[in-house]
């Protein structure tokens, strides 16, 4: 039996978890061990996706007969805003049904009432996605790390702010100056007061806190300060002094007091979350038995999102079909899949080299030669003269090359009456661009 | 009713697990709804902990008794290596019992007939510490990532052979002299081979495989190469290139071929991997969904494995309990418990200041005085010559100072005739030391 989801508000997140369900349909569905089917996509406005297009049927604007539709197992609520979205919620609890959503805002104002509605009628209210993007840092406080007590959790939780931040830094942008390419970027909202102000950072950090800690402080409980009096002086200044300004959450106890605060704060540079920079987001955490980790990601953004959000209805969705917490890791292997393991020999990257040779002329163009005939080529030569004996280093990194042809021309030089030590040869990866 | 739990293996790992579960248990109890009971602790040898107290009869070496124990639901096997540890968990297996494991080496060498063998009866097969020590890594790609396709999972995942790396470029040790540093400080055990030579990596890579790209290398699929040969020069001409040298395990996708890989790599030095150093682990992913991501902290170690072998505890005990997944967020929420929140002003936190104002003499010993009459101590001046019209920054960095204090003084200061503009104070946040 199929599980009927349906997805309520058709904005930026909700195109993309509703692409994301019909896009990965095939593999949820082995993975869950039924299909996870997708009924109605709500919205005021009739929902008209661009670059897929909806199953036929499912579009509607009928508010009233998705929620009373009796074979509706999940309500995804993904309308933001306080209201309508906290009486769709209630409404969606009353009637048994499982609910998701990414309403950081709601969940800051109202998450007590929803979380108590949601145990009494025994229905799932899951909210990945409300914060920290495509990083599972809920499921990573209230699974993975659940028999940890913290003392501080420090967040980098506002993209918009640490992008401004960063490219007051790096381009020595004005406050103004930042914000205003962040609108362009669309890093930024239209009405960015939320995120500067530190109230969109306050919102997560109380969810944050009530996963750490088990309280789940009032908007009025945490101290909230924005970004916008950093000036382009202070950062240069805090830089100088071997610090860098971001935007932080911070949920930490000191002698039994529980301290929230959102505000930006100098980091020394070799502090982790320190280097977290542009739309960035990190969760910073130190626990009792895990000692200090960092969760870095990309904290919004239509694709993270829905990444969250999806996990969040596969989840349910496992449960629903009785597979517990989890389906069998046997359940994801294919019999049938014939993968091909790529040999080393065929692999393709950058290498350093180190040869160590006779220190005599013609050396290194005998090195070329080989390495050329064997299409290796060659980006830059460093002759190093740290070894004794008549006897030197020359250091060398390749262009792209393959193994194979590597390891042939060093088993050539390696013969070589000039080759004193055999060749040393390390591969490289590079950063990715996106 | 309670849920019974049997440990198998009382070394450093079993050790610190035993001492969560039974420290930790009225947590564990209000979170599942139900008790979960420590039943049995088995070793060959009597298992006698120090520094606390087993309950009473708990303690064995019959195996048999524990095994054939009708009541005891949830099997943990911290013997490692091979046998008997493979024979045991098929065993409990048959019998209906869940099974939690951290043992790397058996997954990688058995882990398809330990999945069959447990999706075919029913029951979990857990192994969350087998990878990435206290990082829920298994969880994150197993569920929170659940529908994300990877083209590339990149880890630092022994942290012997990251510590002998950062050591030996931090302090120009010699690889041996970083290897008997290791074995000294623990990080190192007597026979460090499976660390050294790559293999714990390639172990743990299979499990990284099977999670990222639902297939199960065998260790012959995985190219396999040790630290041993990296030099003091290697890691010295690679820093001046712009480079570290990392103990990598890759797993990526390359015109559909499987790449999987364990050998010491150049990283740039803007490579989310190129910092993370010393006994530290990382995995950094690349999904289609979410981009880039980072998961970072201590990847061995009795806490943090004791961690995540208790996280998997609890994700079984939640099932048994019938939670489905999780427990409702409600049932976390203490509703007598009573925290306080730490008002702003009693904050007490180190301090940059910058004041703006009258380039004259006199000016700093002001400030200075009304800044010591309100207990601020001052850690560093610098007299900055930014602004025009006479005005000039004066920036401070305060030692531990309380907020109230700050503010008190400030907003004296802000009143006097020689300040141009209003102070700006921003909080620091100084790394952890451990």
């Amino acid at each position: 039996m199929p599980i009927q989801v349906a997805v309520i508000g058709f904005g930026t997140v909700g195109t993309g978890v509703v692409r994301t369900l019909l896009e990965k349909r095939n593999w949820i569905r082995k993975w869950v061990g039924q299909p996870v089917n997708l009924k109605w996509v709500c919205d005021r406005d009739v929902p008209r996706p661009s670059g897929f297009k909806l199953p036929v049927g499912i579009a509607t604007t009928d508010m009233a007969k998705v929620l009373n539709d009796p074979e509706v197992q999940i309500v995804v609520e993904l309308i933001g805003g306080l209201e309508p979205a906290k009486s769709i919620l209630l409404e969606a609890i009353r009637k048994k049904k499982h609910v998701v959503t990414a309403n950081k805002a709601l969940l800051a104002e109202s998450g007590r009432q929803l979380f108590a509605a949601a145990a009494k009628a025994d229905v799932d209210l899951s909210f990945e996605a409300s914060v920290g993007g495509g990083i599972p840092i809920i499921k990573i406080l209230r699974e993975g790390l659940v028999v940890n007590e913290f003392d501080a959790i420090l967040g980098i939780i506002n993209g918009t702010s640490n992008y401004i931040l960063t490219q007051m830094r790096e381009k020595n942008l004005s406050f103004y100056e930042a914000l205003s390419q962040a609108k362009r970027l669309g890093y930024a909202e239209r009405n960015p007061a939320l995120d500067i102000n530190g109230n969109d950072a306050a919102h997560k950090l109380a969810i944050l806190t009530l996963l750490g800690f088990n309280v789940f402080p009032r908007q009025s409980d945490i101290y909230v300060e924005g970004i916008t009096r950093i000036s382009q002086a202070d950062i240069q200044y805090a830089d100088e002094l071997g610090y860098s300004i971001k935007p932080l959450a911070i949920a930490k106890e000191t002698n039994h007091e529980l301290e929230v605060r959102v505000h930006p704060a100098l980091l020394a540079k070799s502090h982790p979350l320190a280097n977290v920079n542009g739309v960035y987001n990190a969760v910073y955490v130190h626990g009792d038995l895990v000692g200090s980790q960092l969760y870095y990601g990309r904290g919004a953004g239509q694709n993270p999102t829905a990444s969250a959000v999806v996990s969040d209805i596969v989840s349910v969705a496992c449960d629903l079909a009785g597979v517990g917490g989890v389906p069998p890791i046997a359940r994801a292997l294919s019999k049938h899949q014939r993968v091909r393991f790529r040999r080393i020999g065929d692999i393709e990257t950058r290498y350093y080299i180190r040869f160590t040779v006779k220190d005599q002329p013609g050396v290194l163009a005998k090195i070329a030669s080989v390495l050329g005939r064997h299409h290796i080529s060659i980006a830059t030569v460093h002759q190093k003269e740290r070894t004794g004996a008549r006897a030197v280093h020359v250091v060398m990194m390749s262009h792209m090359a393959k193994e194979s042809n590597l390891r042939n021309a060093l088993r050539i030089l390696d013969q070589a009456d000039f080759t004193k030590q055999p060749t040393v040869a390390i591969r490289t990866e590079e950063p990715r661009q996106r």
